[in-house]
């Protein structure tokens, strides 16, 4: 709230009504970077996840100017997946790996497709809509070993998994601020040190000259204190969200006819489980339950507003690529246990209105 | 407020608690192009003016990719500057049109260097150290003409002068919102409609797919409002503003010895003075004055941290450039006649001090 109403001094200025807003900003770098394991000035705040992977991907390609390879997977966020299609306009080459259909992916293929030209592989940390996981250590060390940079996005993963960069080779690392309960517009980029680094957006002196632009200070200050409760949690977090997402999860696919479950059953998040209700139109099923309360989706926000079927069930389930028949549902800490059966109960009514 | 507490839906949510804030972001968006006589449509939020003013030269580039000539100025703001200087070295060409010793530009130049090469033109309305304006009519009438595109950083003018887009052919138009008391941290890119535009940062469906991310929506609402004032108070500001400015100014050029002002007398903004004080180092003024509570500035904020010269003060003073004796004071609204007095004799007192 300060920095919203009294302390709005420029953090770049020189007199002190500026400068000792700086020192927040350093502050919360050091939240965010315990979070991860990350040294403080391995860390730079961005707007968002999508600057954050757009700028690893821009300067990994930077750093190579000679190797005009890029390797990701089928069932990337769109900021990745639009990025390299855009990149492929400019005459870079991108493989897409294929994922299998509980959304995992074959590392051999990652080994076979790195070659001389490969300037980076950009391979997030868990999925967004099915809440898979991928197998980061392996990833990095294949890429590690084969001298390729590696990109992640980790943004799903903060706050749920213990993430520690001084145990995993990962030369980028995505987050943003929204997804661990801090306020939306700010992101944040991890890049190991040394690892060379060429700014997306360029301007003044901000960020150690890698990100220019104003620090927005009142978000930045936000994602701190987020990073540092998510970081207090962390130790419960799996096993209060957990069980309470399988009784979700069960209940539905037990008590509710023609259900599957997409993604891995035991590689994937705690909080996060992505259900087909063959014959049901998301759209539709999502309407009624919106009326109940419930606040679910069939995707990724970011591309809520399209007609088109999900590309990540798409990359894991060819067949069911014809229309969007599936939800994703999304728990929190904050869930609570009686809101399961309730949650369960108004899909199994909504379901049997839209099956009549 | 509310935004940042109880409605923190992602407006590209299907659900309503994320839909309903889908139409702040529209108010807000209106708000903001009423100010510079935009449609609604023409106008998407960025996180800051470095990002609109890269974004913006980034999407002229690319809708004439065979083309890779730049004209700009030497006195624009970094954002500008660097992002032009990393463009060289990708191989554009850019030329940084001259200044005269009151930092203007001379529109024979503009016309005599654009060429067949020429991709964008952009030149700043007011200039950030000096507020000295360009004549932007002019200029945009030349691109125009010459069928370049124009890209024009408007950032200190917003809430300061009228702009009008409809009057003037700009293609591309920057603002920031703590340039006119919103929360640092939320930008704008004016963009006229039919002219093309690729975007910067690649995501999702946000901004028309213009520039994804999720939206800030407690910064977009904020930016709005801000616009919405800026517009009811802008009849009185230079009337309100310039006396006391004016008064500043005369004051200090009269009570104190060896001192220059810096920029066009008359052709300028009605906050900024910007003044060399002969044989005193910027730096210490500005500690001095700091502890009397004066928030002045040696240049641009965002370049603050640096020990070089002001590249504005040595584009249009060449002599001037081997250190830093100048100071740049800005005024508001908010500003006090009793204030006036009472900087005037902080000063004097500090320039006797440094000078002994």
């Amino acid at each position: 709230m300060p920095h919203l109403t009294t302390e709005w001094g420029n953090p770049s200025s020189a007199y002190k009504f500026g400068a000792k807003v700086k020192s927040v900003i350093e502050t919360a770098r050091a939240q965010v970077a315990e979070l991860i394991g990350a040294q403080t000035r391995e860390v730079i705040f961005t707007s968002c996840a999508t600057e954050s992977n757009n700028a690893a991907i821009h300067a990994a390609l930077k750093a190579n100017p000679n190797k005009r390879h890029i390797i990701t997977s089928a069932v990337e966020h769109s900021s990745v997946l639009n990025y390299c299609m855009a990149l492929e306009k400019d005459g870079y080459r991108v493989t897409y790996l294929p994922v299998d259909r509980d959304g995992l992916l074959k590392l051999a293929d990652l080994e076979n497709t790195i070659g001389n030209e490969t300037s980076v592989v950009s391979l997030m940390w868990a999925n967004n809509e099915t809440g898979v996981l991928f197998p980061v250590k392996e990833i990095a060390e294949i890429c590690r070993s084969r001298g390729v940079l590696y990109h992640c996005d980790a943004v799903q993963v903060a706050g749920k998994i213990e993430m520690d960069v001084r145990k995993l080779p990962i030369d980028y690392l995505s987050l943003t601020g929204h997804k661990f309960h801090a306020p939306k517009g700010i992101g944040a980029l991890y890049i190991r040190r040394k690892t060379l680094f060429s700014p997306l957006i360029h301007g003044g002196h901000q960020e150690h000259n890698l990100r220019g632009g104003t620090e927005s200070v009142p978000l930045i200050v936000g994602i701190g204190k987020a990073a540092e409760l998510a970081r207090k949690h962390l130790p419960h977090y799996d096993q209060k969200v957990r069980p309470l997402r399988d009784a979700l999860e069960e209940g539905i696919l037990q008590l509710i006819p023609n259900t599957e479950l997409n993604g891995h059953k035991t590689q994937r998040l705690a909080n996060t489980t992505n259900i087909t209700f063959r014959g049901i139109e998301s759209g539709a099923l999502l309407i009624l339950l919106d009326k109940e309360g419930i606040c679910a989706s069939s995707g990724s926000a970011c591309l809520a507003d399209s007609d088109e079927p999900s590309h990540v069930l798409k990359a894991m389930k060819p067949e069911s690529a014809a229309s969007r028949q599936m939800i994703r549902l999304s728990l929190a800490q904050e869930t609570k246990e009686a809101e399961i059966p309730q949650a369960i109960a108004a899909i199994k009514t909504a379901t049997g209105m839209l099956r009549i």
